[in-house]
């Protein structure tokens, strides 16, 4: 019997469970969403409390409980795989839509008038909680965050995690603390807040120079900061710092805490201080012993765009780790080569091997995210994650997706590669090139700079849309430095508010991965990471255009070279070159010769 | 002494008058936006305050007068215009960006704490009220909207418009005035609604198959809509309606009313009633004695989606109409190829020849909007009108601009095409190549159905911000039936707010009309009409894709042939055959014979 099925067996008890604490609490519905305090998109298991009582695996993902209907709402990235580990746990798939209803509209309409609704407040955003009190109010339902009703039911659940944290040093780290606690604390002083409170891993691990490990993949450790005109505190669990590093920290000006001083802490904030806060990054459930007097100032942290543009000095780092990652794909591919067909590989021998050879790369530090080895018809789930209970042999025909990445002291990388299995049919081809036509679009754009993210994504799919073909998620999303492989505030993706925020500045970093999926047969998807670079002056205003950082071939045997145009195939013979060029001098032997065989030009 | 002088030398003496009555009114600030009762593009006479204050003659803008300070706020198709227009008013030209606060936010920033703010009710959108209520509520500023501070001020005041109403008849009108008010019925019985109030002219023409012209260029009539569901009132001004018409509307069981009955009416509705109406299109003077009970539905009115979504019928007259317009226009590009340098031809003479062979076509009614004729440096201004004050001599080398429309009775033309005086140069022909791929790529595209239409227009730009290039205004706006030559809902810019009611739906028609403007030198758009046609359903959903209507050459003496792909190419040669095809049966002689060449593959 596999995990899986032990944890589905289980669903039905622990639903029953979980009722019966909503009944005699006087509970008619329980939201619980995939967040934590921090609104982390990776959850310690601590704070896994949806899929514990769900049984779906997926990392997003919302699970509403009446006395007579279980649903979990997922977007379409999951429904695949939401359907097989839901399957027989009583708990029905609520497909979500991009615009249409979810789980808060649905509780604003199903639950009886007078009736309760109840959510853990420590893990529900603000501006969600709000929006669902706006949504009850019609009906008189009432919200109860006060209490978390997980906790009694949930025999087993893991601890809070205690891992070490440490310095990001220079050179890698190439702005000081110091430095950034300044700029804050400037833009405090321009937006006329006394203090800013931070619950987002990834924008204090940035301004403080530290990472962790305290969630899968994301260098980052649980904590939160509050940060005023001349004080700044880091609440962070006891021993996760060694003596050395508070003492750093208190040299720069910075006060250690525990984690949970962080309620008497806001509670201490007095009438008439303003604070800094963005309600859609801070749980209702931290805000609920704040004094009355103290005023709100709402808007992102500013931390969120310091973070989302990189210096020259962090590009430097980040080049050279585009080139050892890409030197590493080289030699997982090289090896691919060499013995597919004469042993027997499967998807979980694709992630062993690649993660090998990032690991024996200078700076390298874990992968990025769960690496998406996904052979044929599994690569039609953009999210799916090969397991020892199933995962597929790569044998016959057709295309293994590489979906992957790693964190280095110098940067983060994330690509996405097909692979050809044998030989790919004229459909699987004809998916790649339309998808690369796409990706290569979107990388030769130039844009005004300040243009709202989610305008550029019809640049990418106009090639794709050209044959009624479309994919469900967006087309790039931020990446961190040596952080947070999905970062704000820009969003490549038309399905996404053109909210202010998600201007196009310099220095940001995005991917670029359109892809195409086919539901049973495979899923294709190709994916760069891109910085936007000052392209210039003109009459017309200032303009960016994107850099392409990633370094590794687009294999072409997967390509249909006469579908695609003399500038496309321009722009991938040039690319090719780079790669050659840049990657050349750190391989040898096989990898080598593989390098110069799969940039021969077009 | 010329007509604009007049009115610059007598704008101090009327801002003097009407500051004396703010005085005495206690009137701290005035704001007189462009608009009417109907929240009309294009104003009677009557309702041209802004113009006859400011003495700024541009289609948009917004005026704000206080005791020392007087502005008008306009977007940058209007700078070069206004900045002419205000010179030695004292009034000062307040630059409009896409983002960047206006007059309202101006208000709330600079009128006294506890001062008053008036505006005309009966002119300010409902929705643009409560917006600047919000803003001067921080000062404890008053909005007065109870009065029209300019009508004491305003000698000669223009009349309301007593043109007669008509019937827009079959075969052009393709559903009948009986069937369209079911239709709306329909929606609001779906919508919960008792009544819809509409004062948008295109809609009330739209819904009841009548036109007229009471303002320029739109075949619309000054009027409101009250629709119940089972009464249908139409109020509009004495004797504008013969006793046929009357008894006409009366059979389909629609009763008409006195234009000023709508206030009683209004103020009838019951305590209780639900009515649907949209802010932004109901001046917030409409609803002041509204019962406190009536219960407001807002949201767009249907009849804008309806009308918006041209059917099969409509389509085939727009297809005949098209070939008609292009004919006319091949007939005055003939002459002007034959006349040129040989006369005196000014922009004046383009827009009486290019007029004169419009009104030779069947079922002409009316320019769509007034010609652009511009040449060289008068290009640059997107919204230039030549007057026998200030006009170019058609002389040397450079470019000439025409945009151009009529109204016929099976539809509405909008189009601009490039002339090539002399020998254009070779940025100029960089500038008219590099538009053209924007034009054409937009025009190729398919998209899902549905998509947000602000986010189509990168497609349209890729090119052109490849070489640093923009244009600031929107690439297509929506376009009626025998109707505005403006309309919506839907909108190709990535200025606009991608609200949910801009989505592309199938008959919708827009222009695609990218451009460059260089200020004192010259200005390139080309502009056709397309409309939104089912491209069928695939995996992946249901897509559009857009049918060229406008049947024109564009003029390849202004191109760089080799800066085109083969892709543009061959759009650029089929779309010249089918131009060929479909405009030689109408033509002949020299005309003809300007088409065959001008038609020619590249």
């Amino acid at each position: 019997m596999n995990v899986q099925t032990t944890i589905q067996q289980s669903v039905p008890e622990r639903l029953a469970r979980v009722r019966a604490i909503m009944a005699r609490e006087g509970v008619d519905a329980l939201l619980v969403p995939s967040a934590d305090p921090h609104l982390s998109e990776y959850l310690p298991g601590y704070w896994q409390g949806r899929r514990w009582l769900s049984g779906f695996d997926g990392s997003v993902g919302t699970l509403v409980v009446t006395a007579d209907f279980a649903g979990v709402w997922a977007d379409s990235r999951y429904w695949e795989q939401a359907e097989k580990e839901l399957a027989g746990s009583g708990i029905v798939l609520m497909k979500l839509l991009p615009g249409q209803p979810g789980a808060l509209e649905w509780l604003g309409d199903n639950v009886a008038a007078k009736g309760a609704v109840a959510v853990d407040g420590a893990v529900m955003a603000l501006a969600s909680a709000r929006q669902l009190e706006a949504r009850l109010q019609a009906r008189e339902v009432r919200l109860v965050t006060e209490r978390d009703l997980l906790a009694e039911a949930w025999e087993g659940r893991p601890a809070l995690p205690a891992n070490p944290v440490y310095q990001h040093l220079p050179p890698h780290a190439t702005v000081s603390r110091a430095t950034k606690l300044a700029q804050l604390r400037d833009t405090l002083a321009e937006k006329g807040a006394d203090w800013h409170f931070i619950a987002t891993l990834d924008d204090i691990a940035w301004l403080f120079n530290l990472r962790g490990s305290d969630v899968s993949y994301n260098p980052v450790f649980v904590s939160f900061a509050l940060i005023g005109r001349d004080q700044a505190t880091l609440f962070v669990g006891a021993g996760k710092l060694d003596e050395h590093l508070s003492q750093v920290l208190q040299a720069d000006g910075i006060t250690v805490r525990d984690y949970s001083a962080i309620h008497p802490a806001l509670a201490a904030l007095k009438s008439g201080d303003r604070l800094l806060l963005d309600p859609a990054r801070v749980t209702c459930g931290l805000l609920k012993n704040l004094d009355a007097g103290v005023e709100l100032l709402e808007g992102l942290n500013p931390t969120t765009l310091s973070k989302s543009r990189k210096g020259e000095g962090e590009l430097e780092h980040i080049r050279q780790v585009m080139a050892q990652d890409g030197a590493a794909l080289c030699e997982f591919f090289a090896w691919f080569e060499a013995h597919q067909g004469r042993q027997l590989i499967t998807e979980l021998t694709v992630d062993e091997q690649l993660t090998a050879a990032r690991a024996r790369r200078p700076g390298y530090v874990s992968l990025s995210f769960s690496t998406i080895a996904a052979f044929n018809g599994n690569g039609a789930m953009p999210h799916y994650r090969a397991t020892e209970q199933s995962h597929a042999v790569i044998e016959g025909d057709g295309l293994l997706l590489i979906d992957s990445g790693g964190q280095y002291l110098g940067g983060t990388t994330d690509i996405t590669r097909m692979v050809p299995i044998g030989t790919p049919s004229l459909e699987q081809k004809q998916d790649c090139t339309r998808v690369l036509k796409g990706m290569i679009a979107l990388s030769r754009a130039s844009f005004p700079r300040g243009i709202l993210s989610p305008l550029l994504d019809a640049i990418a799919r106009a090639p794709i849309w050209a044959d009624q073909v479309d994919y469900g998620h967006g087309t790039g999303h931020g990446v961190g430095y040596f952080m947070n492989v999905h970062e704000g505030p820009q969003v490549i993706a038309y399905q996404a508010a053109t909210t202010p925020q998600t201007a196009m500045q310099a220095g940001m970093i995005s991917s670029i991965e359109p892809g195409t999926y086919r539901p049973g047969a495979w899923g294709v998807r190709i994916e760069n990471l891109v910085v936007n670079r000052e392209a210039g002056k003109s009459a017309f205003g200032d303009f960016l255009a994107f850099e392409t950082l990633t370094l590794c071939p687009i294999d072409t045997r997967c390509l249909l070279p006469d579908v695609l145009t003399a500038e496309e195939r321009r722009w991938l013979n040039d690319y090719h070159a780079t790669v050659r060029e840049r990657l050349a001098p750190l391989l040898q032997g096989e990898a080598l010769a593989w390098l110069e065989v799969r940039t021969a030009a077009l």
